[in-house]
């Protein structure tokens, strides 16, 4: 009997070929004048599911947004696990339409890479697991997991049908893990695994000092300046060592676990590289004890992303505005509480009020950090997939940004989250000439066959 | 023989009348659909000026401005003083016009006050100058000092062809003193002549951070923020009781004189009434240790004027911007040296500088502090002629915001500067119903008469 992977070889050109079919689909889901399209990769990918023995499949719409496309195979039993399968037939509009070398919507294997719009993220991701699926079944004639697919449509616009779908159908999505191949590889040759992210509590402050506009030739010295006083404010909150200063504010912060630093250690971070490519200051600014990595993945900090407020047209202008507005945002890690930092922020802030200006905090958005963690049953079953099937144990990596959607599976459904994925760091994602390799495909393929087969161990 | 008051008093409704002339005539610098009724007021104040016997009347024009009105009597000789008189002609929009209880160019007496547009600022002050002299030469037949008038046509507009003039005509206008009554008494009964006002160092900072916006999900803890940054540095050059931090930054100034500080007491200023009605906040803010007017007046400061950078948008949003700017004044003082201020400032705002930031601080305006002082013979002239003219010692007041016209009189003709008015606080200039009582009207007259007499003492 061949094994699983011999099938994913043996079938790979044919895998191939089937994913052209749903790139050639300009499913671009910000695009009113692609909404026929978007609808057409939907049931592309319902007609996929189908193809490999999926069950119960059928597109749930929401009002407004694009369908989702939902499908199971509940034949392991109720003594099996169930694993949710996620990924999004949605892409980015291909601009810069003049940079491709290929049409975007006309994939094509060059030099061993297929190029097309969305190849990477996520259609070529969503079908190595559709693949994968399909391998196990050729091998063994069944899966040894039940299986629960979400699809959405609404990924790259933001959209929120999909949680509002998790909120609603608990009980129909019951899992014990969700499976998220929407990412790539830190670096060629080794895998990933997410293990948490950062949340976020998002404020904006406002401070009112004169009722009207006055001009500090007539009161300067006596009216209160909402801008100096928004400056202490602000400057109160952190110190200029990076450290923010809420009271409380690092108490149930946890510190990554040893496997995670020594994990972060192997991803040889070239700094200079980061701080000269990617973000293009002179020095980095921050906490210096904690390494760039420890500070991006696993410490929460405070910036502020927007000042309003006063004369900000050409030259000079000498009024004392009534009104300064800022937006702040803390992202937040494990195991803050957001409400909790919401009400010290909101202490502090009063500590740091000068006289004759009133201020006030408003909530514009919270995101839970998320915390994973290493030793759960289904991230480890994930890290010895990515061993059987790329050769490398993955590391454990965190993100500094939030997902709702991460959110709302851990929050509605309780399952554990395995947060992967395929690409390359090179795979162009949002840009001209997207693509993914074939050796990267394949090895999606038979990491998600291997994912089966170690959850049902 | 009657002395030149008697004459005022005699002739007063006739006054009024031929002030009504000028008044009539819409010279709203501000709009150019009013040039030829601009124009027309020069004609009808050179033409006023003629009457009274002045010499060397014409207008002097300005390439893309309006004509300053000039006209000189020597005829005191070498030996006597040299007096300049200072007014403008032109006038602020009639907005709110709906507000008006009469049409602002058809001038009206109700109630012992000259109802219209101008009426106080500045065409019934300069035309009170004028009257004075004419009462003087009809009491006694000539004026006993030497005068030279200029009177403008971009006050309200903040043209600087008078300024230009000043500075190209410094043989033709070699004076003493200059006479300018463009204000008005503190309150009813209360004369004022200023003796200083607060000069200005107009700056912007710029802080730049990441070469593009970087996003805080990627980089949040290590990527500099210059909005963060921006707010450490406005937030160290002013402590929280008001006090400026940039070192060396009180070193000249100034204390004022007990004269001053006695006069200031004398104005019985309402402080709850300012702060509820003026600036409408809930406390004052400044250096406490200090009085009201006198940090008004006499106390330099720094204000943030607008802050711009990042996102100021509805909602959130993450963005760690590239560059950040503050527009920021510091009101200078008698002895504050503006460019030793500057420097001083540079060096503070560099000790401020957080790491991965580069801060540039650029020059927008400079006006130097100007102090007149108690003690020079025009002042103690006018504070004689207001005694004889209203029975009431002027109170010597100083002004917290700058006016470039009386740093140019200052620094191109070296003269002494005499700055009052005959307003009073309730006149509503650049408000609809603007007023001047007749009674400070006739003031005025006598006012200036005793105020030539006083000179040529």
């Amino acid at each position: 009997m061949s094994t699983s992977f011999d099938y994913a070889s043996a079938n790979l050109s044919r895998s191939v070929n089937e994913l052209f079919e749903i790139l050639r689909i300009p499913s671009i889901s910000a695009s009113p004048e692609h909404s026929v399209d978007v609808r057409a990769a939907a049931e592309a990918t319902a007609a996929a599911l189908r193809k490999i023995g999926m069950e119960h499949i059928h597109l749930a719409e929401s009002k407004g947004g694009h369908p989702l496309v939902r499908g199971d195979w509940l034949g392991a039993g109720d003594g099996a696990p169930t694993l949710i399968l996620y990924g999004h037939y949605d892409v980015q509009p291909p601009d810069p339409i003049e940079e491709w070398l290929s049409p975007p919507f006309e994939p094509e294997v060059r030099e061993g890479r297929i190029y097309a719009r969305g190849a990477s993220d996520d259609k070529g991701q969503f079908f190595a697991i559709l693949k994968g699926l399909e391998a196990v079944i050729g091998a063994q004639g069944r899966l040894p997991v039940n299986v629960k697919w979400t699809i959405e449509g609404e990924e790259e616009t933001g959209g929120s049908s999909l949680e509002r779908y998790l909120a609603d159908n608990r009980d129909e999505l019951r899992a014990d893990a969700v499976f998220v191949a929407d990412g790539h590889f830190p670096k060629p040759g080794v895998p990933a695994v997410l293990t948490g992210l950062r949340g976020m509590l998002y404020v904006e402050i406002e401070v009112r000092g004169p009722s009207a506009d006055v001009h500090s030739g007539l009161y300067g010295g006596v009216a209160p300046n909402p801008l100096n006083a928004i400056a202490w404010i602000i400057a109160g909150l952190k110190d200029t060592n990076g450290r923010v200063t809420v009271p409380g504010f690092y108490d149930r912060v946890v510190d990554p676990s040893q496997t995670e630093l020594e994990s972060w250690n192997q991803l040889d971070l070239d700094e200079g590289q980061m701080l000269r490519e990617e973000i293009g200051s002179r020095a980095f600014f921050g906490e210096s004890e904690y390494g760039t990595l420890h500070r991006i993945y696993a410490r929460p900090t405070l910036d502020v992303h927007g000042i309003r407020g006063g004369f900000i047209s050409t030259g000079p202008k000498t009024v004392i505005p009534a009104v300064a507005t800022a937006k702040v945002s803390m992202r937040l890690v494990p195991d803050q509480d957001p409400l909790e930092i919401r009400e010290a922020f909101k202490n502090r802030v009063a500590e740091l009020v000068t006289p004759g200006v009133e201020v006030s905090v408003r909530e514009l958005g919270v995101d839970p950090p998320i915390s994973v963690g290493v030793d759960g049953r289904a991230v480890q079953a994930a890290a010895r997939a990515f061993m059987r099937a790329f050769g490398r144990q993955p590391v454990f990596v965190r993100t500094g940004g939030g997902n709702p959607v991460l959110g709302a599976f851990q929050q509605y459904l309780g399952v554990e989250l395995i947060v992967s994925g395929f690409g390359l760091p090179d795979d162009h994602l949002h840009s001209a000439n997207e693509k993914l390799d074939v050796a990267q495909f394949e090895g999606g393929i038979k990491t998600t066959a291997a994912l089966l087969e170690e959850l049902a161990d």
